[in-house]
């Protein structure tokens, strides 16, 4: 996630990290390009065939309207993986604080040590120890119920601050297999590319030499939109402008260990070039 | 669903898997004929009549608008349908976990079972299994209450859990038996046509040789958003782009038998040819 | 509701059943004719007076920009109402499983006999009925608590269950007696009308004999979202396009009657003409 | 609430009554007066600045998309505004079901009589009375409970229906002590000015006499929409628009006093020329 | 957060308090005396290059579209942040009253101590308290339940209830530490930037001396969309538009001491210049 406090206006004119200009550039520049030909061409009086703009514009209204709707799908699974990560955190300071009221010391560490384990797996891409660990945690609460050491009303506020981890879970499982559907992808790379490749039809004739300004503008609008939708898309990417997973789980983790009473903490984790990951 | 991890630039220009293109072509290729023989028969000094772009272009953003609309509402139809599968993972693992902490094994085993039983008949398309399954697991539950085997807090716990799997049915059920409005299709899909049999008539002036292009790309932009959301529309359909039920039917069948102690697991489902069912 | 399981592409293009077409018909031929006479006043050489394009098209973008809000919250409140009676269905199922656990089997007949009575008085319009429902389940609780044959957790579970009950009532009360604010319907009729009236006077003369299909295209799919907002805005009407109230009921019903034991069940209703009511 | 049920067309294009009209008539009139003295002067010679009709149009689209952004967001206070009545409702009523079942009728009625206290004070404008109320009807509850008249799962169960009736009451005065941001409607309400002014400058070469009328429709449209905004932004004033808070609290009230077994109940609202309040 | 009751129509075009005039205006006269600059050369003969309108409102439209998205997140943060505060002020009632029940007087301050130290903490920008203040009203609880004092149901009410004031602190962590992702202010401010400057060339052959005023208008509309956005994204910043988070913390607090039978109350925070903070 970048993380840029200070934006004076210029800053947000020239910055270049956290920007999609490198990503998108070469399109920028060859569709430019394009359009500077398609403008010489003309001028040098070779019949260049012409569009008319008004069913460019058209395409270009439902194509905004199109990205649009992608870029909000993206942005809503971003903030979803930050509440849920958000979520879980909460759920394991609830954990913290209701295992010291329910279950002794000894106990209570082995809870919370499968509870570090469950934050560690989920955090790491592709671990699917979570799943383990809340077993862990849980079957340490069943042997404690049997021994008649935990009251049935302290099991159910356990079970369900653990079920509350779980569902978490599942919403982070869920963002991590399910992309956005491809079709979408497919869909709007495609027009995007034909819209920018019909563009220097439309303006070589009225434009003059701003056609390749405008063509790399719209180019830039347009591939720089789906830039960052892809980017978004997987909250949970080592892109610059995923959620924080790292910094996330070393506080809960630093929760759970001071809970424990451990001295050795783990250390948070810093932004980094307006970085934080 | 689609899945595509290493999404290069080119692969999204020329991917046929995973793409409507097939499916929408026969109307792409025909309005770009229609187009083209308007085209002719303007250059061959017939009297075609002309239509003014400024209406057609209003008509075209009014069809943006509500094609947009549409393709929300069955978005959000798609991921309701896989939130839903996630819930019934999430609740199948703490009712495994839950049921470890209140009841014995071999009443558990079951309880469990009966989910099973509830997980197969959901996946299953047309099966009304999945309520007899849950009221299975209760009626042990029942017996096990009525011989205070079972404490009230245990029966309240695991009935809460078996309420939320009843509630995931219900949402499943509700997209499955509910399509959206029929209207809504009739409206699009009339308009959608009648705006590309139009439009050559709008541009053959303008565009020369370019119609046929303009024609079919604007074609393809509709017809195809129509087709995507025709697609998502039923989550739970046998398209390409469906939520994997089997995919999540297996993982929540493994979870269950691993808790009963079983060796032969229902295998994991693949992804093949890019799709995961 | 429409339910019309396989769509074939013509089939989209002529059905009627479901349609707002003849709803809105008089309008589409209304406002062709109008802009049928301003056509041949002109070609007659009548000074008819012309409107610039421009400023139609502002008003035509703002325009659908409200119907499509319109049509949203509409859509919404359709959704909300499938929803709330999908919620009452998994309930009353809840209730059904929870009753066997705690109830005996008289007074348990006796609660889920109320909660027929409920169910029968929510599917009516204008039947108060499903308060007093509730009511005497509740009563029935209350006998059993005081006479110590219902434990406090068990009082409080199924309390619960008919908590949730009553929200979902409370919210389909509020769709009955809550329309979309008058306001809107005024002035997005108004306007549809006013524009509709003003297109002729724009279009003659770049149109010609076009004019008359370009106005009723229009009139079309303005009138025509009008109309199904108009359809979906209230989700327990009798029209084609309402939530199927009454099929909802009597599988409701019947899941009662089975936990009853009874023999004779309501019947399930059927689709009739593509239309479940 | 505007309540009008036969909805007849030629009633939506005439009423008066729930119509912003007489609202933004002023300013309907104002500009398409500007607009006809332009084009009087255009017409008697003198050299009007002409706008270009494209830059307007972009202004326009822009306008509408933003009056379209907060008219959804004061739709949705509106909205909320009556879910938090509806819920209130059914906690009122679930909560003269729970406490039937938990206390005696004598203390019963002390509790429903407090909650009769919170209705009358969260309908009337700036009481503060309702924390009161709840913290009477808690500290009934505690009595009961310190001298073990009521057990803690009835104590949990009453002091959560309390809780709820909490969040919908901070839910309540949250609307109405936090409006819309104020700076939304200046930006919105200056633009629109700015954009009714300029229009005439851009219309009277092309529209001739239908100039005013233009300037006229665009000007109902855009004020109307704001002013409909304003209405639905405050969903608890006493705009013909509100939500009808007075039917409501009667509703809730009488469901108290029969509770209460009391004969002299709280007459309902009705509705007065097609306004219920 | 601006409050400002009587708005009188006249307030709404010259209100200086609360319009984000002042911050945009170098932006709207720049832009609107490079417009003058370019208007005066052509006037003079210099051969001025011209932009289409047509591109450039295809630009313009999707520029909107994106600010209407980055504005409508920006907005749902700031109600969102609203929202948190309201829900920790009912928690806080709700604790005020359950502790009542569940607890004597001398812990229950104890327990209230720690909340008021909650609130404090969660309103000072930066101030890690909040979680220590939770932590130690858990352990007075703690205690209680080991020495028997209070029993599990008990303990139960109330670790829910910190449970739930635990998920808002972390919603309003998660709205502090987490801004709207970066890369969407770069796309828009620099599109905003190149848009507004591109736009003089455009209307300049067509507008006149309208030059001017039509870009300074435009450049206000998008420049002050995006300051607006810039406001209400960090709804706990210090600026004028904020969420008014030291008037709820003083309500908060004066329950809390209300509660502990306190007579040295906290004073409510008065509105000041139309400002509430």
């Amino acid at each position: 996630m970048i993380v840029r406090a200070p934006r004076h206006y210029l800053d947000l004119i020239f910055a270049v990290r956290g920007s999609v200009l490198p990503q998108v550039l070469p399109q920028v520049i060859g569709f430019a390009l394009l359009s500077a030909l398609v403008e010489a061409l003309y001028l040098t009086g070779v019949a260049v065939p012409q569009l008319p703009l008004g069913p460019m514009a058209g395409i270009g209204i439902a194509l905004s309207l199109f990205l649009g709707f992608r870029n909000n799908a993206a942005y809503d699974r971003w903030w979803e993986g930050r509440v849920l990560w958000g979520q879980i955190l909460a759920d394991i300071r609830n954990c913290c604080r209701d295992s010291d009221v329910f279950l002794n010391d000894d106990i209570r560490n082995r809870v919370l040590s499968s509870l570090h384990d469950f934050v560690s797996a989920l955090a790491k891409p592709g671990d699917p120890g979570a799943e383990l660990a809340l077993d862990k945690a849980q079957s340490v609460l069943t042997s404690q119920f049997r021994q008649e050491k935990l009251g049935d009303i302290g099991a159910m506020t356990l079970l369900n601050r653990l079920a509350a981890l779980g569902h978490s879970q599942a919403g982070i499982e869920r963002l991590k297999s399910t992309p956005l559907p491809f079709v979408y992808s497919l869909l709007i790379h495609r027009t995007v590319f034909v819209y920018c490749a019909l563009l220097p039809f439309a303006v070589f004739a009225g434009a003059g030499w701003f056609s390749p300004i405008l063509t790399g503008v719209t180019a830039y609008v347009f591939f720089g939109l789906a830039a960052v939708t892809d980017c978004l898309e997987d909250p949970f990417s080592d892109s610059d402008h995923a959620v924080p997973v790292n910094a996330l789980e070393a506080i809960c983790k630093r929760k759970i260990e001071t809970a424990m009473g451990q001295d050795d903490l783990t250390p948070l984790i810093n932004v980094e070039g307006f970085v934080l990951r």
